[in-house]
C-alpha cells in the first residue's frame, strides 16, 4: 500500500525566543550544528519511506513561505493551509480528505515536525513496523518511546499485550508528577506517547466519522473542494467552524484496536533552550558553544553566538543567544520564565521582537 | 597666583572592555546616564578654579582627535602627545616644562582623568586649600580620600601633624592586605592616595631637578623647543630616552614638604564594571541597567545594553556589556578575568576586538 505522510508544521512555539518568532516559529529553525531546519530533518528522514509527492505540510498561510524555501521538493499543493489554529483532529481530518482525492486508500504518517532523532535508521525501521500494523486492520498505531528517565513533561502511553511488533494500547495517560512517573518507569509497561501516528485513511476516517462526525462532514466537503475554484472558500467556511480537539483526546482515547510500536532511536522533543546542549556534542565543561565565543571559566553554558562575538567569564548554567534585535541571557533553571519576557514585550508593544 | 592644570590622559586600561578599546580608553567613555565622557567631567568640574587655555591634556598621539572632539575649548596647542608611555614623572616633567613657557611660576593641579566625583562643589572647595597649601612655600601636595571601608585596591597615605587645612605627609603605603587596611581604618591616620597633586611650577621643578636630574634637564630642552619647529623633533628625542618612572616613587616618596588635604567628595576611581553600581542609581533589586532592557527575576545585575534589546531571566550577581561587535557576560566576582579575554583575543589575532 502506497505511504504517505503529513508533517505537521502550524506550531508558533515561544520556547525558542529569540531565535524563534512569530515569523519563524522552532520547526524552522536549525538548533544543530549542521545548520539543518529541523523540518528538513523531519522530511529527510523519512525519504527512504515516502516519495516527496506523497509529502504533506500541515501549516498556516504565514508560513508556506518558509515551507516553500526550506523544502523546495514539496509540491506547492501538498502545502495545506489551516485557516485558523484547530489543534490535531481537525488538522488530520484536512489532510485525511485531501489524500483521500489522490488514493482510495493509503497509510498516513502523521508526524511532528520539530522533533529530533538520533538514530535515523531506527527510526525509519519503526515506522516500517507502524505501517505494516497499521495495513493489518483498522488500526491506529502510535509510536511510543522507550523512556530512559522519569521525565514528568511527557503524557505516557500504558502498553499490554503484544500482537507481532505492536503492543495493545491499555490507556494514555497525562503528564505525571514524579513518584508516579518514576512508578511508570519502574512497571516496564509505559512509554512516551512521541504524537508520532500511523494508519490507513480509511481506519481514521471511519475513525473521525464515528466520534467526531460533524468534523468529518466537514472535512469530506473540503476534500471534495480540492483543486477546483471553490477550494479556498469552502475551507474558510468548513474549518473555521471546526471546534478545537485533539486527536489524542478526540479519537486515541476512544477508539478501539489502538496500538504502540516502541521505539528506541535518540528521540528528543526539543522542548527549550535546555534541549539545545543534550541534541549537540557539548565540551569537557558540558558547554555548547555556537559562533564565536571566548570563555573563562565557564560550565554547563548553552551560549548561541550569532555575528558578534560572546565573551563569558565566571558563569554557568546559564542560557545565552544572540539574535540581530535581542539578546537572551538566562539562568538554565528560570527558562519557563522566558514567555513572561514575551508577554511584557506584547504588553509594551515590541511585537517586532515577538 | 594663576591656576593652571594637567589631566593625565594616556591610559589604555582593558577593565572595561567591551565598551573601552585600545582605540577608546575609559577616560572617553561615559559610565554614567547622563552621557557625559569621564575627561569631560574632569574638566569641567574643575572650570570654577581653571581657565580653559591654561588646562592642559596629557596624553598620546592615538587619542588627539578623541580629545579635540570631547573638549573642543581646550586650545590645540594645550593638548600634549607623548611619544611613548613613560608613567607619571616623564608626563609631569614635560607638562611642567611646557607650562613655564607661558608662566613664570604659577599652581600646577595634576588630575587623573577618569575619575569620578559625586560632591563637586566640595571637590572644588578641598582643591583650593590644596592650592593655598601649594602657594605657601616649596610644598608637593596631595588630595587624600577619607576611606570609609578598609578597601585593599588603593594605596594609603599615612598623615601626622596638621598645618593649616593639610596635615603632613608621614609615609605612602602599597596597597595593603585586609587585616592591613582595617588597621588603617582603625588608626585615623590614613588616606586613600587620589592620585591628584598640587604644586607650583617651581617646586616641582626644583624637586624633579634634585630627584630626577636626567630627566629635568630633557624635560628642559623639551621646554626650550616648545613652539618652534624642532619641538616634535626634540620632544621625540628626548621623551623616548626617559626611563619610566611613577612621580610616587621618583618624588612624593623622596622630597620634603610633603601635605595632604583630606577630602570626603564622594570620590570614586571606577576601577572595573563593578564600580558602575555604585556610581549610578540601582532600582529596589540593586540592579543597574541601561539601554532596552526587560528583566525577569533578575537582582544585583548591571547590564548596559546597545542597540538590542537584552532580556535577562534568572540571573544575578552578573555584568552584561553589549557593543556593536561584542558581547560581556561575566559573573561580579570574576571581573578581573576580563584581561584574560583580552588576553585570548590578542593570541588569536582580534586585534579590532581589543
Amino acid at each position: 500500500m502506497k505511504i504517505t505522510a503529513v508533517i505537521m508544521a502550524g506550531g508558533r512555539g515561544e520556547r525558542f525566543w529569540p531565535r524563534s518568532r512569530n515569523s519563524r516559529p522552532k520547526q524552522f529553525l536549525s538548533l544543530t550544528a549542521d545548520g539543518e531546519t529541523m523540518i528538513q530533518k523531519t522530511v529527510r528522514r523519512i525519504s527512504s519511506l515516502v516519495e516527496p509527492e506523497d509529502v504533506y505540510i500541515s501549516t498556516n498561510s504565514d508560513y508556506i513561505p518558509l515551507v516553500r524555501e526550506q523544502l523546495p521538493e514539496i509540491p506547492k499543493e501538498n502545502i495545506l493551509a489551516e485557516p485558523a489554529p484547530r489543534n490535531t483532529a481537525p488538522c488530520i481530518a484536512f489532510a485525511a480528505a485531501v489524500i483521500g482525492r489522490k488514493y482510495d486508500d493509503a497509510v498516513m504518517m502523521v508526524l511532528p515536525s520539530d522533533h529530533l532523532i538520533g538514530l535515523e535508521t531506527i527510526f525509519a525501521d519503526t515506522l516500517k513496523k507502524a505501517v505494516k500494523t497499521a495495513e493489518q486492520g483498522e488500526n491506529l498505531v502510535t509510536v511510543g518511546i522507550t523512556p530512559n528517565y522519569p521525565e514528568t513533561g511527557y503524557g505516557y502511553i500504558n502498553f499490554g499485550k503484544s500482537c507481532g511488533d505492536a503492543y495493545a494500547v491499555e490507556k494514555f495517560v497525562e503528564k505525571p508528577d514524579l513518584p508516579t512517573a518514576e512508578k511508570y518507569l519502574a512497571s516496564g509497561k509505559y512509554l512516551w506517547n512521541s504524537g508520532m501516528f500511523i494508519w490507513k485513511l480509511s481506519s481514521i476516517m471511519n475513525n473521525i466519522r464515528r466520534f467526531m462526525p460533524d468534523i468529518y462532514e466537514g472535512a469530506v466537503r473540503i476534500g471534495e473542494a480540492y483543486g477546483t475554484d471553490e477550494f479556498d472558500e469552502t475551507l474558510e467556511r468548513e474549518f473555521t467552524s471546526f471546534r478545537s480537539e485533539s486527536v489524542d483526546f478526540g479519537i486515541m482515547e476512544k477508539a478501539e484496536n489502538i496500538y504502540t510500536i516502541p521505539g528506541s532511536f535518540g528521540w528528543d522533543d526539543v522542548g527549550s533552550w535546555l534541549a539545545v546542549e543534550r541534541i549537540n556534542k557539548t565540551d569537557g565543561n558540558k558547554n555548547y558553544f555556537e559562533g564565536e565565543v571566548v570563555a573563562e571559566n565557564v560550565r554547563h553554558a548553552t551560549i548561541c553566538g550569532g555575528k558578534r562575538l560572546i565573551a563569558a567569564v565566571g558563569v554557568e548554567d546559564i542560557v545565552i543567544v544572540d539574535s540581530e534585535d535581542a539578546l537572551l541571557i538566562c539562568s538554565k533553571n528560570s527558562a519557563q520564565d522566558i514567555k513572561k519576557i514575551i508577554a511584557r514585550l506584547k504588553e509594551s508593544g515590541r511585537n517586532e521582537l515577538i
